[in-house]
């Protein structure tokens, strides 16, 4: 037995759930062309400042980072918004607005393994930039749902908040920009409690406090109902307002767009990174509570820290991998059996070159077409064949071939028949029906 | 301006070098269909002990090498091969043969950047398991050539050659296998010289001498007439004639394919990686002469040194980001362009749900649709649309939505017409034809 394992938190792919894993990424991407989000590639190496440049300590902390044989800090990226900011910063300064981008690919973050998190993971990007409307922010999460519903899954929810209410109300009472991120982690860790001793400690009113503590409490699936005591608490602070607003705005919007899914709106919901600006949301099927299949928000600001123009922006990244488990967690079943896989098999060495010929023309008109190749002889080659599932053989034998002739056997039906070469395709895809 | 670029010799795919990158790969990925191969999907992040344990020097020096927080030694995979043999070794052991897989990703190397070399690089590979015989070897020359030909290239070579040969000869020269490594890595770098006089150095024969300068000489595009010309140079020795015998069996399979290339017979070819053992190719067009496309060959003892069963092997790494500068070189066209790209518009915002709804069902129906988020009024959104060929513009407009109808603006021929809502996706389908 091999000493080599996959490093710790990496992990392999097998057939089936490879196959899984394409398929939500293939899904992911005709999504993205029916919205017209263009897709782009960038390295999964990056120099180590612009990934930690804006990054939280809590993700520059997970890093993996190295020097190059130059003595170049590089990492791998932790996340895709540093190398997209990069573009819209550098290459696509001049593209006209808005810009639609799609990338999918792997990340990788220090984290410790456990069951959905790995160091290796992947995530599908959409990312709108150049609109502040609130149709940007509704677009970005009819994508997110429309990407679950067409992979299957039919009981999933969005968790949607707007960090514009809490922030709207610390600016008002004078609490600045770093001050509020800390507290902005400490609600993403559901740290309701020291959030409040920490805005008390800086001074908030004791109506402040209040304000806060119920929005804490405040959740529920009924939108409309929601919004309406969100509203009421905050009347008091202006920019928290406008906020809720704004996401009334977007919701009404979002909810138009004909795809079934459940809002759970939290008024005390943060998101780990600091940069988001608006809207934030995350996606959750109840078998997985935790388990974030994905999440995004607005972040107005961000492309202009990487040297950008100013550029309101929204975007969400979706876990390919965690979309899968999901699936299992709700019997979809995302992989494919082929309607037709044939073995061809030469009876006798100068036969092979016929059952070359026969294989390439199959594969020709798309049929998925195996040779033997282990040099078994016919009995054997067809009884593994059946093990594996294939559906057919086809037999190239020389008595028949003399006559442009081939043996089909159907391996489901128990039947054989000797037919012309040129009628096999034919042959095989009526058996089929 | 951002001060920030990919790191050197990293590049990112902006979306026309992306879309043909993923056409590559996804033609890549219907082929292994075709021919049963299943995927895998492998770590980026492996154990450097694995990575290094085969890997020649010349790889092992320019792998990223670094340590996790925990110290363990981890690098970045330069190749596919190890990750293969590690689940061929361990979770794939029992798999009945033959085992064929099928990967595609990126892989990391540090080398010198130059026109078609990068850091970070594609592969897509095949890989047949379990079986010696020659058909499992034109089975892998097909692959190659049947990927290209799929991909539009009709103008493309596969140099050919046999290690066997060689090492045949050395073998029964007393030369043992470290000093054939050596001579063979000369060869990769066509320091013909050099190897003649490191095998004089080790006492080969006057014979041996003149064979092998005869040999480096041979080549030629005429399979027969080249493969009878070294079977004449080596007839003195046994383990060199049966490696030219099958070479021969492998190439009168492979041109039996019915795909249409070139062939380079080379006698004194040799690739880098020192684990071949028989059969070994690499892909060309005339365009891009010492670019590799994609190379492979025999490896019957790589499995059994990564601690699997002994397992003989054959594959084909094929290059999809070469592949792609060899189409460019070639005006082989793999974007496609939309059949129909409408952008829905809001004439007013008490319209934007409807535009919603409209540019849902739109998508629901398989055509891309997209909607103004910049809030532009109706004539710029239009003149936008026109200018980033669009073909359609549907605009939602409120007396029209009150019968149930929508406005079509045909952008090509600056026609438009009010028809009902539910006669869209037929009116837009009915135009293109």
């Amino acid at each position: 037995m091999s000493q080599y394992q996959p490093a710790r938190g990496m992990r392999d792919f097998l057939p089936e759930d490879a196959q899984k894993m394409r398929h939500v990424e293939q899904t992911a991407r005709q999504l993205a062309d029916l919205y017209g989000y263009e897709e782009v590639i960038t390295p999964v190496v990056e120099s180590h400042e612009l990934l930690a440049a804006k990054a939280g300590e809590e993700i520059r902390l997970r890093m993996y980072t190295f020097n190059d044989l130059a003595g170049r800090k590089l990492a791998l990226r932790p996340e895709f918004t540093p190398s997209l900011a990069r573009l819209v910063a550098t290459k696509l300064r001049t593209a006209p607005k808005p810009l639609k981008l799609f990338c999918i690919g792997s990340l990788y973050r220090y984290d410790e393994p456990q069951f959905g998190r790995f160091r290796e993971f992947w995530q599908a990007n959409y990312e709108l930039m150049g609109s502040n409307k609130p149709e940007a922010d509704a677009e970005i999460l009819t994508i997110t749902s429309d990407l679950l519903h067409r992979l299957g899954l039919c009981n999933f929810y969005l968790k949607i908040g707007h960090v514009g209410i809490i922030r709207g109300i610390l600016t008002q009472e004078d609490i600045v920009e770093d001050q509020q991120n800390q507290i902005m982690q400490l609600l993403d860790h559901k740290q309701w409690e020291d959030a409040l001793t920490a805005t008390e400690k800086l001074g908030a009113t004791q109506h402040c406090q209040t304000t806060l503590k119920n929005l804490f409490e405040t959740k529920g699936k009924d939108t409309d109902r929601t919004l309406k005591k969100i509203k009421q608490t905050v009347k008091a602070y202006e920019k928290a307002t406008a906020a809720t607003e704004n996401l009334q705005q977007i919701l009404d919007l979002a909810q138009k767009s004909g795809v079934q899914h459940e809002t759970l709106i939290e008024a005390g919901f943060a998101r780990g990174l600091e940069y988001y600006t608006g809207m934030i949301t995350e996606a959750y099927v109840p078998e997985l509570e935790g388990l974030a299949l994905g999440g995004g928000g607005r972040y107005d600001k961000l492309i202009e820290l990487f040297g950008g123009e100013p550029t309101p922006a929204v975007g969400v990244a979706m876990g390919p991998d965690r979309i899968v488990l999901a699936t299992e967690k709700q019997n979809i079943n995302l992989t494919q059996k082929k309607e037709n896989r044939i073995l061809v098999v030469p009876i006798k060495p100068e036969m092979k070159t016929q059952a070359f010929e026969i294989a390439s023309k199959l594969r020709r008109q798309g049929i998925v077409a195996e040779i033997e190749v282990m040099g078994r002889e016919l009995s054997k080659a067809l009884a593994d064949a059946d093990r594996r599932g294939f559906t057919h053989a086809v037999i190239a034998a020389p008595k028949e071939a003399k006559e442009d002739k081939v043996i089909l056997r159907n391996l489901k039906k128990h039947e054989q028949k000797t037919i012309k070469t040129n009628e096999l395709v034919n042959e095989i895809q009526a058996q089929q029906k």
